[in-house]
This record gives structure tokens, sequence and C-alpha cells, in this order.
């Protein structure tokens, strides 16, 4: 199939041609065969124009907190409510493990079923960027095709939490009532990515749940991540309605339970929040150009150190140079210089 | 003076004359010009085998923590245990404010007046990667001078933290006895590189102190980087005599007074064990030789990078391929490839 046909079935074709041309693009933008390459970049920036449209939520937390069963709710929830709702993941260890999420659409068979949801498991192989760009792509496909709610699920592996808070207007992190959870998302710097914590299973244990959403609030306080709460009423009544340019959106904690459904209208309100407050002061077009010119470095910066490490004499003299470093005969930086040397631009 | 020169005054002169030597050494590394980075890599791989006996202790913690006054105690009661101590300190905001530590000798009064101490602010300017380059072949110049305990301090601006921490044998965490400290640290990433946390300014206040001390090995045990305190007698005891060489050494917090001096000699005692622990079990080996294939990689790939940003026709294209990223009228994955084709080694 050319490139316009596929646009043309992606924008606006009936469910079923649409879902075909959805699969085809994205099997094609991952494909590393260079003449699939240059039609899936025509193909991409056909889309474009028609992308943007979306809300595009990240979701992550430890395996256990329930992020599919929470997904699976908030979609069934947001296609009652007239949405159309795309599912993707970001799991660079899925190469490994064959797929931690979503690898078996089984477990959200309820929002599979439906012909207003798009679920994609995440691509496999590769680094984290390569997983990424692909799941990024992935999404610009499904928001040509009309999807107005991107799903984008991570679970804690790597750096994975970060490369999704970089492509989404909106990161919230799923939580577990328990202590100790908040110190790993902490350590792992995911708890500054969130724009909201939300307290799952909340049903099971509600005086844990409180206890939990406490202990995240102070938390937030003391990494300098929250402002104080005067601040915050007035950022969520300026978002209702006058809002001030100067208003920014405060990360908040709520509880809920993805299970019982229960939680799912106010999540919601707070998403909506967001996004009038982050329209209404710029931060949402703002935080998008960043994403994107951050992508672009991204991807060029891997390139480089691809096309380095593949590079014929720096492959060549690597072994003995690396040995001369690690027995302590050279000096790293002069190896550095001395490898940089071998190729055209390292010259520079 | 010529190398072979400068390597004799460095390794054989008398102390004036070394230190002279040491100050011309480190000014030829710095100096950005082709014929001085030239004598200097074949300065440095002179020196080369006359490093690596010296122990590298990282010191890090936020300002007003007491790091100078800790570091000033420290070098007098190691000079008078009979060692000779540099002091070297990797500030990548040196350049904006004129050097916030080491900046001022006079605040190592004491200690600098000491024949067996050398103490040398941190290179001003660039990049912290350039910045910590300086400083790691500053250390390798008072290695090859026969100062055997190399201490480098750092502030916590930016990722100076993990640079120090990549450059050293032992990295140590200055904590103020205050709750919200050690979540900063937390949040930073620090506590996971710490193999020691010390409580300073514990004779302020010995109840909050001892407080902080608990949150904080509670903190460890929680983040995964801390065993039951049963592995940790073991391995405390097996460093003392009948070490097994799988007994790794485990992150400890303890409190002292660098004012007072209260507490160094159980500090130094803390550092002993580790050091013995860490040649008995080759951990230590292992990581100076990682250590050393990471600088190189690191100084590969930010001259990739330079000498991407600095290529004529990238500089030629970039303003409008920017714009149209930001613009939304061409993906950025299709724009990094197309800048990465206008260099010849992007091509590959």
């Amino acid at each position: 199939m050319n490139t316009a046909m596929l646009l043309e079935h992606i924008t606006q074709g009936d469910v079923l041609r649409q879902r075909r041309a959805i699969a085809k693009a994205i099997t094609l933008l991952e494909s590393t065969r260079a003449d699939h390459r240059a039609q899936g970049d025509e193909l991409l920036t056909a889309l474009l124009p028609h992308t943007g449209r979306a809300l595009r939520l990240g979701i992550s937390g430890v395996p256990g907190v329930g992020k599919s069963t929470f997904i699976e709710s908030l979609g069934v929830f947001l296609i009652e409510k007239g949405h159309r709702v795309a599912v993707l993941a970001v799991d660079p260890s899925s190469s490994v493990s064959g797929g931690s999420i979503l690898g078996d659409k089984t477990r959200m068979e309820r929002l599979a079923g439906l012909s207003d949801a798009y679920i994609r498991p995440s691509p496999s192989g590769g680094t984290l960027g390569g997983v990424a760009e692909k799941t990024r792509e992935a999404m610009l496909v499904c928001e040509a095709a009309g999807y107005d709610v991107v799903l984008i699920e991570t679970v804690g592996v790597g750096q994975s939490e970060t490369a999704v808070s970089g492509m989404t207007d909106m990161f919230v992190l799923l939580q577990l009532p328990n202590a100790g959870d908040d110190l790993q998302a902490i350590k792992k710097g995911v708890m500054e990515l969130a724009d909201l914590v939300v307290i799952n299973k909340a049903d099971i244990d509600p005086h844990a749940a409180t206890r939990a959403r406490v202990q995240i609030q102070t938390a937030l306080r003391l990494l300098g991540l929250q402002g104080n709460p005067q601040r915050m009423t007035y950022v969520a009544e300026g978002a209702g309605g006058a809002a001030s340019t100067l208003a920014r959106w405060q990360p908040r904690v709520m509880q809920l339970s993805g299970l019982q459904g229960q939680g799912l209208d106010a999540f919601w309100q707070a998403v909506t929040e967001f996004q009038a407050t982050q329209t209404t002061n710029g931060a949402l077009t703002e935080r998008r150009q960043q994403q994107a010119l951050a992508w672009m470095w991204e991807r060029i910066d891997a390139g480089l150190k691809a096309a380095f490490r593949a590079h014929a004499q720096v492959r060549a003299a690597l072994p003995d140079i690396t040995q001369s470093v690690t027995q302590g005969h050279l000096p790293p930086s002069t190896a550095a210089r001395r490898l940089l040397a071998l190729t055209a631009e390292g010259q520079a």
C-alpha cells in the first residue's frame, strides 16, 4: 500500500479498514529496512498535520500496583463518555521477558472488545531509546486515526518512566498504600515526574491508603515539588474559570480503586483540570515543543553513538585500547582522543 | 619545562619544586591549546605508572552541611597520622559563582599551611564532563607526587555527585540531622551512591542526630541498599580478619562532629575497613577498571556531541529544521535522520 492510501485509510477509513492501516503503518515504522524507513518518514510527515489533538497520558507504577486493571476501567469509562482510546506501552524488558505489560491482550478483554479502543503491546527489542521511538511514532499514527485519549503504560524498568514522561502531556504515578513504595519512587526520580499520584487499591485498606496519601503529600512538600495548600486551591479555582496565566499545576495525590471503578470520576476531573490549567498558561504547548526537540536530539546522540561504535577503524582499534586503559597503561582521556581521531567527524 | 623534567620534579622533587611542577602540570592539562593537549597526553601517560596507590575519597553534601570544616579536620588528622593529603573539588557552578567550594583557601587555613597538604579549587568553566575530566587528571598528578589520600569535594549541583562517585574508591555523603535532608538525597540518587553516610554536626543536637541516623538506616533498607544487620556484622568482622571473598561492603550510617573533631577516629576506622573489604573481594580493582572505561566512553560521547554540533553543514541546517520540528511540520525522528545524514559518520 502506498503512503497516500495508508494516510487515507488511517485518517478516513471505516473502523476495520482503519485498524488494518494502523497496524500496517506501525509495522512499517518499526522496520529497520532502509526503504521502509524512507517510506515511514514520508508517512509520518504526511500524518503530522492530523496529530496533536489527543490528550497524552503516561501511566506508571511498580508491577502489582494494578496498572492493567486501572487502564481497562479507565478506558471503558472514557469510551462510555464518547472518547476513543488508544493504549500503548513502553517496556524495554519485553524482548527479554516476552513482554511483561500488555503482552497479553486478554488481560484487558473488556476494553479490547470495544471498537473505540485500540491496544498495542510494547515494541520489543533494542534499547530503551529505540523502544520509546517506536511508541512515539505509534502514538502519532493513533492520533491521526482520531483517538483522542492516548494512554501510555510503563513499568519501572531503567529509565522507562522518564521516556514516557517525555512523550506525554501528563504523567500519572500509581502507588500501593505501602510504606517504602514512595521511597522507591523518590529514589528512581519518578515522584519528580508525576503530575498526579494515585493511591490505587484504596478499597482494600482505606486507612492505609489515607496514611499513604498524607505521607506522599509530605514527601512532595519536602522535595519542593508542591507548594502550600492555599496555592493549590488557587490553581484549582483558577482552572475552573478566571485562570491567571501565572497559575501553575501543582502535583496532587488522590486515592481510588481501579478494580471497583471507584474514583474514576474524580480522577478524570483532575485530568481535565490539569489540561485546562496547562492549556491556559501555555505549559502544554511548551512541553510538547520541548519534547519534540529533546526527542530529536536524543535520536541524534543515539545515532552518533551507534555510528561511532560501528565505525570500522574504531572497531579494529578498540580491543587494544580498551585493554591498555583497564591495565592502566593509557589514560582514559588520551584513549578517547585517540579513538575519536580515527573518525572523520571526531577530528573536528 | 619538558615532559621528562616535569615528571621528574613531580615524582622526585623536594616539596617546593614539586608544588611548582604539580601546578604547572595541572595548568598544562587544563589548557585547550592543541600543542598543550598533546604534551599533556604525553605527560599523563608517563605519570600513569606512578598513580593508583592513593585512596580516593569522594565527599558530598548540601551547602551548609559543613564539608569544608570536616575536610580540614580530617586532613589535619590524617597528616598527623603520617599521610599526605590532596584536596580537590568538582563544582560545575564555579564558573558562574566564582567558586562556591574551595574557591577560598582561607576557609582551610590550618590545612593549607601544612607542607603535606595540597589544596586545589574546582576547575572552572565548561560542562560538568569537562570539569570532572580536569579534576580526574589533577588527581593522577597528585597521586604521582605521592599524596596517598585524595579527598574530592563536591556540592549537590546537577550530576556532580555521580561524576565524583565515578572517580573515587569510596563515596561519603554528609547529612544534617534534619528531616527532609535525606529525602533530597534519595531524590537526587545520591543516597544510592553512598558507601558511608555521615550525620555531621551531631554535637549540636545529639537526639536529632540519632533520629536522623535511624531514619536513614530505615531508608537504606527500604531502598534495598542495605542488607540485614547480621550480614553487616558479618562483613565488619570479615574485614577485620578472616574475610570471605564474597563479603560485600554494606553502606553504613554514623554520626560525628567535624567542628569538634569528634568521631574522626571512628570515621577513619570505617574507611579503613571499607578499603580492606574492597581490596580482599576485588571490588576496588574492578571499580577502578570500570571507572576508567566509563570515563573513556563519557569523553568519546562528549566529543561526538561537540563535533556534531560544531559541524558546518549541521549548523547551517539546524535553525530551519529546529523550527519545522517545534512547529509540528517535521517529525523529530525524521529531523534527526536528516541532520545525521549531513555528516560523514552519521551516514554509517
